[in-house]
């Protein structure tokens, strides 16, 4: 298969702020743009803009704005891993040699449609997605012995790291206290263990082999991709303790790459709630199943980053069709030691896990210098 | 670059009925699973949902209703063209490897909210598209001294052929004085030179060569493939008397396809209203500028069927995400003669032409056998 590789990103902080979609869209194109003025905007070929926003046809208005004609140009839609559905398609089309350049562009407003699940009528009167992260946690906390404090660790440690991350929406330090004692929205999920909805975009270029050498001496390859869809209702085919979609996109993805989980210096994980984190990492193989709490505890005693540096959705906020693109250049950043404060020692090689609806899907990608 | 065909087909009747759009998309993957036993659902390892639906997480509901777990599984969305766009981006996963066999499905409700350009404000009061049409209209007649009733031709025949194709939602024929006398929309426009929105949906399989060969004795290939966005709006970078995008798609599909446009033996042209035919034919390069309108003309009379077989956009109607897969069927079919009264003579190369918002972006194929 043909090297893909990643030559530039943009992106936006992650607000509270009410903008036109296609506003927020630009934005994280601007800065791309700004920050990458060597790109010739003719080479790219292929424009993806990943959305759960309802407006139509926005790839081709992204593309009018910035001054790109490309062949290839239309929205992808996946709920919450939108935007790692878009850098793997991208990827085919280079891969296939349809498309030498293309820009993937994911934006979302605080108020996404993506979050209110209106077909999902297993669900009852619950419409908002703490339903299956508070059946997740019931289930997890009963299973492997784990308490609510343990699970705490999450959100205090992903707050800690988005301090560091001048986009993320999250700037407050939280104690193990402030979590437990945070407004309690079910029997096991409190305020403080969920991601929140918010307005942000987040644009990436990827290119052929041939192309990133022209244009940046320092491309991050896309060496493993994994994907798997499991049921698009979480009452089916899905374990309560683990990420079904998860293992098997994780196994693909290292097996593409021809890596172990033991050789991934980095990673972005999924923590939609607190819950999903240690679950993310078992199921990927971090640790074994119930223990994943314990690898998290020990990063956050010792001040490692290595476990969503950027602050996760937790810290950051969760943009869905913006987060997955975030999370790719998060880890980009860490491969190309430009994390600043964030930074891990020694990054090589990096993963990215990015989950839909009760991990009924899950994308996993490897990237590498 | 690998060989992609197309191993199966499925589609449902195009009418006014008000269905939920996972009941209109599940019938054409229905209707393609029963005429294809033989398909093992495990292989499928992609389902791309085409669609301007804002129902969110459609490819998951589709896939766990029709009992597969896929890789890849996302919507896509390019207003009219969005069923081109899935074809290409199938195609893609397939020549990369990244997949092996893809199930497409595109459906639409009548009232789709892609008809609505609610973001084209340089459309003042006028949202519905007949404005662009309008303005086409206005301009290709002036230009080329072309009247009403030489448009009037368009309607004529594609309803005509509409009553061979048993899902068409057209079963009456009209005359020029019937099409004349219809209810004027705009000085340019009246009811008959309207493609209808409808309720339908339409399903197809793209396999590798490899997978092709083990599921069908008569696979179709996609040997061309050409793809062209202009702008987001029509009052930008846009030709009034001819189509730029589909000038520069159907060059760049003949050129990969190694084809010229007299290789082409049958065609579906995406005839939103009568003006598009014919300007789309003269970009196409079936004839000169302005010259259309005497191709069509001469089809009619000699009831040969090579332009819109099953009726075009105009008597088949327009479901939007689904439309650009039934044209795409269409010629599936006609290369493996099975359109029964439809069939036009000796085809062995057929070009389907899907575009979108007055011909800001366009797609084309080349089908052979």
């Amino acid at each position: 298969m043909k090297k893909v590789g990643i030559i530039a990103y943009g992106i936006t902080p992650f607000t509270k702020e009410d903008q036109k979609i296609e506003t927020v869209l630009l934005k994280s194109a601007k800065n791309l743009f700004e920050n990458n003025s060597h790109i010739n905007r003719n080479d790219i070929d292929a424009v993806l803009v990943s959305t759960n926003n309802n407006s139509k046809y926005l790839s081709p208005v992204l593309s009018e704005m910035i001054g790109v004609q490309p062949k290839i140009a239309h929205s992808i839609e996946s709920l919450c891993n939108s935007g790692t559905n878009s850098i793997v398609s991208a990827y085919s089309y280079i891969a296939s040699g349809l498309a030498d350049m293309v820009l993937i562009s994911g934006a979302e407003r605080y108020d996404s449609p993506g979050q209110i699940l209106e077909w999902d009528n297993s669900r009852g009167e619950y419409k908002h997605p703490i339903f299956w992260a508070s059946i997740f946690t019931k289930s997890y906390k009963r299973e492997f012995s784990i308490s609510d404090e343990d699970l705490a660790i999450v959100p205090v440690k992903n707050h800690k790291q988005a301090k560091e991350n001048p986009n993320a929406m999250s700037d407050k330090i939280f104690s193990i206290h402030d979590v437990i004692n945070s407004k309690k929205l079910t029997d096991d999920i409190r305020l403080l263990d969920c991601s929140r909805p918010c307005t942000g975009s987040a644009s990436i270029i990827l290119a052929s082999e041939e192309s990133a050498s022209k244009n940046t001496d320092e491309p991050v390859w896309i060496t493993g991709i994994g994907q798997k869809t499991m049921s698009a209702g979480f009452t089916k085919s899905i374990s309560l303790s683990s990420m079904e979609s998860t293992k098997l996109a994780g196994y693909t993805a290292l097996k593409m790459a021809n890596r172990t989980i033991g050789d991934i210096d980095v990673a972005e994980i999924h923590d939609a709630f607190s819950v999903c984190e240690p679950m993310a990492l078992e199921s990927l193989g971090f640790s074994n199943f119930g223990k994943g709490i314990n690898i998290i505890k020990e990063l956050h005693e010792t001040n490692n980053f290595k476990i969503n540096p950027r602050g996760g959705l937790i810290g950051s906020g969760h943009p869905l069709g913006a987060t997955g693109i975030a999370q790719t250049i998060e880890i980009t950043q860490q491969i190309q030691s430009k994390a600043k404060n964030r930074q891990v020692d020694n990054v090589n090689v990096g993963l990215v896990h990015n989950m839909s609806a009760a991990a009924t899907s899950s994308t996993v990608l490897v990237l590498e210098k």
